[in-house]
């Protein structure tokens, strides 16, 4: 696996189970899996590390996809089984995957392709300040993106970006966000977990609800069918999540991470078989497990940095929840864990699990039997 | 933890989900650990060892019982927190545990402490034989047990204890065997996981069964008294396994492990919380989690060594069971993984269970959907 966060050492804890042996390539800055996992030191963004790492396993994966397309495509040149492919990596580069979606006619956000002022006026003029602008890669928890309320903030970004082009979106009054994460072993078997709600604050994501009922059947419906194209169009080995907006009655494709992500932990809890579990099937080209829920409603809460140990506050949680841990420092506004409540009763469900993310992060009194902010 | 096989191995997967560090104390042949957490290299019955894992941690905990009372009892009495305490350790040397119990009145198989021949022939006269004969110590999965036939059967086991008393014990006509998980928290906290069957082939656990309506109500409560009565007995931190016998309808305890425990290690993918994870809650001192099942039906089944690697069979098993595997090297005879069904008919679900642990063995064809043998 190649880089050492909180996905690594999810999907080599699944795996591990497994019996499969994990070797992960981590720089001095992964802290997910140091003395958890057999760590080949090294950067995510050096070939010669990436060539250390596939030389040691019988196939590649990742724990993100901020990697040189290049050196992967030259791992793959060489027989090594790099799954998901550098094919399915070159389209976390948003403008290209954008761009790709709105070819095959996939429902997207209005976009373009911007260098410049004129051309940020031009698409401001069409679809109205305000004018989310993204950089094409290297973005993540909210990291790359800007929204710009006037021009003279749009320069200011495209400054930033140095001439580099960055994608300009429609500012959109989102009635929702979903995610829906897709499956595929490498022997082309596909499953698709539920579609959820993925309830996003400044660009991260907070809570994810997966509960009988909680979507319209439509929405569920139209969520699965995008995320099954997207998929079959990015050639999509592994998990992939698809982040969906939902606009008025309309779904629409943000983006894709070709990996287990944040929209997927509840599946640990509340799937018969974890997003990480499945992920580790598919890269080596096992049978899928079942990604049936196991509980008619299944909240997941981050757990976000403050200036508590979350280590030191989890014997403080007495709420019925599966405590995530990811043995990270802890940093104001940093993902270090999350937890996860499962249950019948949505409401009650989703205050239980927000109520131990808060114990964890130091904000709500243990004695707190209430909903919390 | 001392000690580094699949219990380790376990407990320091769900440790770690929880955020806890954990260090394991390991010799060379301990496979269950290396390469997945941060090693202590030394000999579970060398003091020094013991000492230098002491001094890294906020508690000690076990594996195995098999291990020094002297110089557990020396890091108590130098304020190390030991979670079992030595006195609850006490309690796995057969003899002292046979006795303590019967003393306490509880129900137990008809024994005697035996040195001699004579002492066995006595035992015999009034019990008949074959007589068992049980090393106080160092036992497990069925090492350390003899069924003597007659005196001279019985003869050659003393002389191989040399001196060393045995515990002599009557074959019981056994209807059932019976296990009860109890978790004890520092705190004091208490659960009682379902009563379960055992079911044991040549003195090892190959299956355990967890379900609805198994064992009549009369079997269940007094498996759950009987456990409850020996965690107080006995003093038990931590997760206490109590294996019971059932001889027409009468409940006899058989033995203890003042640790997890084969019987159940159904509770990863059958509980909301498994024993490995509540016996890390309770040696630090955490509220325990939810012991409850999560299904109507679950099974348990072994996977034994034969001369294949579980590992390279396990991307044959299509069964809906979630699989285990502990890492270590294949030797015929030998636990090396395990694998967990859950569902409503029971039937069904042990057959499920029984067909993926006989693919990971080899010893089916992935086509056969029948029951195995």
């Amino acid at each position: 696996m190649v880089g050492g966060g909180q996905l690594a050492r999810m999907t080599a804890l699944d795996a591990a189970r497994l019996g499969v042996d994990v070797r992960v390539l981590a720089g001095a800055s992964d802290q997910g899996v140091r003395g958890l996992f057999e760590v080949v030191d090294g950067a995510h963004d050096d070939p010669a590390a990436l060539r250390r790492l596939a030389d040691q396993v019988d196939v590649v994966t990742f724990d993100h996809e901020l990697v040189p397309l290049d050196a992967i495509a030259a791992l793959e040149a060489d027989g090594h089984p790099v799954r998901p492919s550098s094919t399915t990596l070159s389209f976390t580069d948003k403008l290209h995957q954008r761009q790709a979606f709105a070819d095959a006619g996939l429902p997207v956000p209005p976009f373009a392709r911007v260098t410049s002022t004129d051309e940020v006026e031009t698409f401001a003029a069409a679809h109205g300040w305000p004018v989310v602008l993204k950089a094409p890669r290297g973005g993540y928890d909210g990291r790359g993106v800007s929204v710009a309320d006037d021009l003279a903030a749009a320069e200011d970004m495209l400054t930033a970006a140095a001439g580099r082009p960055l994608l300009a979106e429609a500012h959109l009054d989102l009635t929702m966000e979903l995610a829906v994460l897709v499956v595929t072993s490498a022997t082309g078997e596909r499953a698709v977990y539920d579609v959820v709600e993925s309830v996003q604050v400044e660009g991260m994501c907070r809570e994810v609800h997966a509960a009988d009922g909680h979507l319209s059947v439509s929405m569920v419906a139209e969520g699965r069918r995008l995320g099954e194209r997207v998929a079959g169009l990015v050639e999509s080995v592994g998990v992939l999540a698809v982040e969906l907006f939902v606009v008025g009655d309309e779904v629409l494709v943000n983006e894709i991470a070709p990996r287990p992500h944040n929209s997927g932990h509840h599946t640990i809890d509340g799937c018969v078989t974890s997003q990480f579990e499945n992920h580790a099937r598919a890269v080596l080209g096992w049978p899928l497990g079942s990604v049936a829920p196991t509980a008619p409603s299944t909240v997941m809460v981050n757990v976000v940095g403050t200036d508590v140990d979350p280590r030191e506050r989890a014997a403080l949680v007495t709420e019925d929840v599966r405590i995530h841990l990811y043995g990270k420092s802890v940093r104001p506004g940093r993902k270090i864990g999350h937890v996860t409540a499962t249950g019948t009763d949505h409401d009650e469900v989703a205050a239980r699990a927000r109520r131990a993310a808060a114990i964890l992060e130091g904000s709500a009194p243990t004695s707190d039997t209430g909903a919390t902010t």
